[in-house]
């Protein structure tokens, strides 16, 4: 068995005396003041501290318990679970009726009075059960009888009429005495540590950060340094940069005559540090620069300290007895999201830590907030809502009045505004799944406040301008104007303003610390990270991201265009093969002109364009009006074009014609939209002097037979074009794997792919057998109910999905060394899902444009981690 | 090098030289009158057959082109594989100018004339490319010419005439005279049956038959024997069963003065065998019988022999030489699918061949002609349209107007009555998705009747009294009535009529040659037969099918029956758990009594239920009366109930919120279910006195997780029912493999299925990311281009969902080694896939009450054919 306790200067084991005893052992080593003390298991017997008491007592010439020059003890909790949150300290341990003298010697008699006032005010309610509300109320009736603002104006004598009180107080409300022995108080209050850690409240709170309820604390006993008496005495805490941005600079906070957590409480204002931060702040209480200078500086000398020992910037807690310094701890700043890249950017650079250390220490998903657009300062702002700019960016889309409508609107790829009075945890999917949340009522505080920080999305919170009718579904604006769901609104979370219709967004960009952090993950990633883009103004976002080519160029979304979709509809429904030509010799130059846009803009990158995918039937008009149109401009009794229509519906569009399937059928399509692109890539070509390689995907494949047809449709093509252009046309042709046939057959489609994309978000629909547009309904109880660990549809399920992958990338490759494999779909963005693909090796993964940035970082972050990354 | 010819008597090789080759090798060996000859490769060079062609003259005492006693010979096709069509035989070859009076001392001048006339008719556009219609013009002619009616009347001056013209009409219209050189003549046979055999047309014709177009033909150079010429000389065919209906008796045909097979050529009555058949054939013309006693005797005898020494039914040509028997070929006769049944069990009954042979023997796809229930004597016919009887029994459904609207109602598991005008190669899919078909067009041996025959199905051709309306989807009968698509009708095939309504069926019985094979089957086979069975109705007919037990009962249609659908409705719109839980309490006596029926049934046999499957919405009302109805049943606004019906629509209702996400989602709904189960198996087993274990399947399972939470809901009831009812209640709770991430954690839902039974039509969807309710769409056009070989729905994909199934086998029996596999769907009934099953060692296969049989037989086919069934 181990020793119970440890000397805090030798704690080496974190996992056994918990990450605070292992810092402060650091910080000791590296010859910071840290008062001297021990730490010990929560469970260990009091008795067997006898040793490493009697050493800290030979240590500091005092006596735990001794009438002169007595030792108090502080007694802190240091949980073996880093993110564990810790247990309030107990100060001033060992102050009893015998010792005050002692102690009144050392710091005088009023100094001596308030720490025992403070001790009983802590110790009672924390070690014996005693209602705190009792002192707080005792404590308030004594100060307004003597007739003064704050506890330390308390005379001497009042604070011994308020000891009186408050042991009477504890006898009372306890049945028991205030124990009178320094040793029964340190037994009681570990006994209290103990109980504290192991409360249900505490349980839950560990399990809800995700850690064992049952992972355990270490305590530490430490001397207490005052902060309380003569001479510049007080506490607080100082930070070598801002949490706010990160930039460096020494500031913190510091109250006179005060313990512990005081600085933090605002019960009194608490100082500055520095005189410049004392005249920004225009603040008349002296800093402590200009009434303790040395300590000052000596404060500023300690948490650069700290930063270096630590390898991170720190939040040093500090105590001032009779102008000493003394370091109580020193805990890693919990910088913003923009403030944690400029830190660790800061750091690597000045050789703190190294590059890949900073490149970990980051979150991928928190990149969000540096790529929050905002709204253009030139466009005209339709206001029609204003509350708190509770989370920055700006977000259009349209507007939804519940989760579900939010997630099904996700699932279909269209932005969602979730309008709500206020949010409540049940909402948590809903916001993940909208753009922007704009609530009627709540605070900077309030749920939907804080969940959409955390998730980086735009949010105007209190907007009590503005009238719901959730069941109605409408919103009413302050001068009467009435929206509904489906209308498109903005939010601009920085302004904390709800605006009509879709303004224009300016799109961020990269610089500072955050253009470093790039470069640096860009450095060390193996996965080439591409974008999913559909028009020349996703490219070019893309390429403001440095991307590596597009993954995924979904064809579909260009007919959608209000002066094509007519000519789709009339090729769409065309009676036969020779009509059919018709249409899509018109459609064949818009597409071509799409395609040259985006060939353009990505010169000498590839681009992977997917050919049509969705059925046709989406692309049909579905309201009697547009039917009406549509009959006119095909010349068409509005019966014919109503009964080819209805003819077209579907069951399960899903798994319906579409994909390859209608490329094999209407092969004709095919041959346009391959002709389309490879004319775009001799025209790009020549244009941009950087030959253009496009890769032509072909979506839904379940058998390489499809692959073999359409490939040499578009062969047949490409030697068409070579032919009429005279140009030496290369292109590559690959499938993408979708179904799970798909996968369980790669190495047969690795005889005609060149690659594989993976459509992760059909193949986790096909695999579960689940359709994505209908799995909001119940995908929260299925999270809930643990069902499911996550949503398969944001973070890949390794275990089903994945082993398609896996299987499918082995099959591929034993067939074709070279084949090139790649991820496009929603799981492109997913840190966890990128680092499945630097494990089974991939070449590429492709995600939505704004996500570029988390995908470079998590990419970089994967091959860190990975096994064969040395 | 082989040598290039081989003695009939000493061929062994059918794999060199044809089947036909290797038959009358083993037919010679037997003692049979074969005449002899050789066999060689169809690319020999003539000269390399000059030494067997001496041994043939030697065997035979006769000279090939001698002047005096001149051999004959026949060049018959034996192509290597047995099913490929073989060219017509060139016969009478070596008959020159120089030859014929050498024959005519042997036959006479008129039958010598009459022999020298059938080689150049035949010989001259076979081997010459000459047209055969100038021959047969010639003949006419001179028939006219000389008043006779047959050309065995033509004189021998008539015949040398003819002759003359025939030499002439060959030099005119080839350009070449006639060959009067033996050896010539055989050389330029032998080319033309070379030519015939590579011709595109014979290619196409084996390509057709599922062969290689380039497989080989060995050919046959065989002794002559005439029929033709003094006493009874003839020739003809002989088989000692039916092909009808495969009962024994010695039948056949016999034409007098004739010649390979020109007694079916019907250019002359031919006469019967024996006197019974004569007498009862009312024929004139005497019997072989009587012509001929001992030859009749003799034949009769050979082919009993055939029979014998080749283990089948065969039919026997032969020539009848001055009353000299010779045998030609014994080819296995072609029986009815009732015919085969009767004739190989006959013949394992007669020890000619093993049982096994017989069992493996019969296609049992071809089962369903013993299966065809039969309108009821006693139902009232309410004729609506009048035909031939193209294919027997009778089937009811949903008049259907297209295949693709068969194929679709077929996909809803609903019976389609296919009407169409005539049918065309494009119909055979929905052909064989409809129960039965009705054209208004064509005779018996039109397409629709003879696609029908195959199929099994019920079919009536020809009924002209009906008008029928595709476009408009109409039927008119003749007294003016119109019927509409989905109206119900009747084929009654036996009849040839077809029927108002759903008059009573008749299901046929098991009986004679039938029940012995099925009982065979049932000694063999090692997999158990299940039924899916939804009502006491189906497990009736399965029970009368010797089923082992239900394989999967599908609650849900339980709950269509009019008297339940508004108390399902009532339940799926319930506003809150407690309405849902009221509705419930309603509908489980009505499931408990239907599982009662159904246990009562299978007493002692086990029954697979699964808990509701489809999507809740598939049960709400679809017209606006129905939603009245139901709003005024439940006492809320029509808006309120309209309003939550279009709340639960899907996008895509298979991939939706169905399966066992219901009972996660709503457990009080599985709650129920599992009560009505355990309630009824309590009440069956106390009845009936055999204990009832039912088995509980869980539907569309995704997760384990899945099966653990509904695990605990229905322990939980069975505790509740042991406890209500004192009985010692067993029951086996299982997973319906259906996802694909079920069959890849397979090993995980063993920890809690004690059973899994593969749903191969979900998994066949969710693999192929395909839909077979929309599927109808291309798969004719899927197939037709090979991109999958068959239809997935039909025939197990082994390569795709065959993989997930193994390898599910493998994981969940690595992870329970007694787990029990099953597979109920579609495939279930399908030999190809239940061989798949007997090879991944399953312990059942399902299916569908009527396809038992064939079941039964495909499983000890599967057994016996399997590696390890010794």
């Amino acid at each position: 068995m181990n020793a119970p306790a440890t000397a805090l200067a030798e704690v080496t084991d974190a996992a056994r005396h918990g990450a605070k005893a292992a810092r402060l052992a650091r910080l000791i080593a590296a010859g910071a003041p840290v008062p001297p003390g021990f730490a010990f298991p929560d469970d260990a017997a009091p008795e067997a501290l006898a040793p490493a008491l009697a050493a800290l007592e030979a240590q500091s010439g005092l006596g735990f318990g001794a009438p002169e020059r007595p030792l108090l003890l502080a007694l802190r909790s240091s949980p073996v679970e880093t993110a564990a949150p810790s247990s309030p300290a107990i100060l001033n341990i060992g102050l009893t009726r015998d010792t005050l003298p002692g102690l009144a010697a050392r710091v005088g008699d009023r100094a001596a009075a308030d720490l025992r006032r403070r001790l009983i005010q802590a110790f009672a309610p924390a070690a014996m059960g005693a209602d705190a509300e009792l002192f707080e109320s005792l404590l308030y009736d004594r100060m307004k009888f003597s007739g003064v603002e704050s506890e330390d104006a308390l005379s001497l004598a009042a604070l011994k009429a308020l000891e009186t009180e408050y042991l009477a107080a504890v006898e009372e409300d306890t049945g028991e005495r205030f124990p009178e022995d320094a040793r029964a108080q340190l037994s009681l209050a570990i006994a209290a540590m103990r109980t504290a850690w192991a409360a249900p409240t505490a349980r839950i709170l560990r399990g809800a950060r995700g850690l064992a309820p049952d992972s355990a604390q270490a305590l530490i006993a430490q001397t207490m340094t005052l902060g309380v008496g003569p001479g510049s005495s007080g506490a607080g805490f100082a930070t070598t940069r801002s949490e706010e941005d990160g930039a460096p600079g020494f500031q913190g906070r510091y109250l006179a005559q005060a313990q512990g957590e005081d600085a933090l409480m605002g019960l009194r204002t608490p100082r500055l540090l520095t005189e410049g931060a004392r005249r920004e702040a225009a603040q008349t209480a002296p800093s402590l620069e200009a009434e303790a200078p040395d300590a000052a500086t000596k404060l500023e000398a300690q948490a650069a300290l700290a930063e270096l020992t630590l390898g991170d910037a720190c939040r040093v807690e500090f105590t001032l007895e009779a102008g000493e310094l003394h370091i109580l701890d020193a805990q890693p700043l919990r910088p913003t999201a923009r403030g944690a890249v400029r830190i660790a950017v800061d750091l690597a650079e000045a050789g703190v830590i190294g590059r890949e250390a900073a490149l970990l220490r980051i979150d991928p998903s928190t990149l969000t907030s540096h790529l929050h657009p905002t709204v253009s300062a030139r466009a005209p702002r339709d206001v029609i809502g204003a509350g708190l700019p509770a989370s920055p960016g700006a977000a259009t889309g349209a507007i939804v009045f519940s989760s579900e409508a939010a997630e099904t609107l996700a699932a279909r790829e269209q932005a969602a505004i979730l309008v709500r009075v206020e949010t409540s945890p049940e909402d948590i999917r809903g916001m993940h799944a909208a753009s922007g949340v704009l609530t009627a009522r709540g605070g900077m505080t309030s749920h939907a406040a804080v969940i959409a920080r955390g998730l980086g999305a735009p949010c105007v919170v209190g907007a009590s301008d503005i009238t719901l009718d959730i069941e109605g579904r409408t919103l009413t604006t302050a001068d009467g104007r009435v929206l509904h769901e489906g209308d498109i609104v903005t939010i601009d979370g920085s302004a904390g303003e709800a605006l009509a219709g879709s303004p224009e967004l300016v799109q961020p960009e990269i610089s500072g610390a955050f253009a470093v952090l790039m470069k640096w993950a860009d450095e060390v990633r193996r996965m080439k990270v591409r974008a999913n883009a559909d028009t020349a103004q996703d490219a070019k976002v893309a390429i403001g991201f440095n991307v590596d080519g597009i993954g995924l160029c979904r064809t579909e979304h260009m007919f959608f265009e209000k002066n094509r979709i007519t000519t789709m509809r009339r090729m769409i429904l065309a009676a036969d093969e020779h009509a059919r030509r018709a249409a899509l010799a018109e459609l064949l130059p818009m597409q071509r002109s799409d395609f040259i846009g985006l060939f353009e803009i990505m010169a000498g990158l590839p681009v992977t364009i997917r050919l049509l995918d969705p059925p046709l039937h989406e692309f049909l008009p579905h309201g009697p009006r547009e039917m009406n149109e549509l009959a006119e401009a095909m010349g068409l009794p509005l019966k014919v074009v109503t009964r080819r229509a209805a003819e077209m519906r579907e069951f399960n569009p899903m798994l319906g014609n579409r994909g390859c399937r209608v490329g094999v059928t209407y092969p004709e399509i095919y041959e346009m939209q391959a002709r389309a692109v490879f004319e775009a890539a001799v025209a790009a070509g020549e244009k941009t002097g950087e030959p253009v390689i496009p890769e032509i995907m072909i979506p839904l494949v379940s058998a390489n037979r499809e692959m073999e047809l359409l490939e040499r449709i578009v062969e047949r093509v490409a030697e068409q074009v070579r032919g009429e252009s005279g140009a030496a046309l290369c292109y590559r042709i690959g499938a993408m794997v979708e179904t799970p046939r798909a996968a369980l057959r790669a190495g047969d489609l690795a005889a005609t792919a060149e690659f594989l994309s993976f459509g992760t978000n059909d193949l986790t629909q096909m695999t579960y057998g689940l359709s994505r547009d209908d799995a909001g309904r119940f995908m929260r109880d299925y999270v809930a109910k643990g069902v499911y660990p996550e949503d398969p549809f944001h973070t890949l399920d390794v275990e089903g999905v994945g082993e398609l992958i896996l299987l499918a990338a082995e099959r591929g490759r034993a067939r074709a060394p070279g084949l090139t494999l790649g991820l496009c779909g929603e799981h492109g963005g997913d840190p966890a899902s990128i680092r499945f693909c630097e494990l089974a090796r991939f070449d590429y993964i492709s995600c939505s444009p704004f996500r570029l940035p988390i995908a470079r970082l998590a990419a970089a972050q994967a091959r860190l981690l990975s096994p064969d990354s040395s």
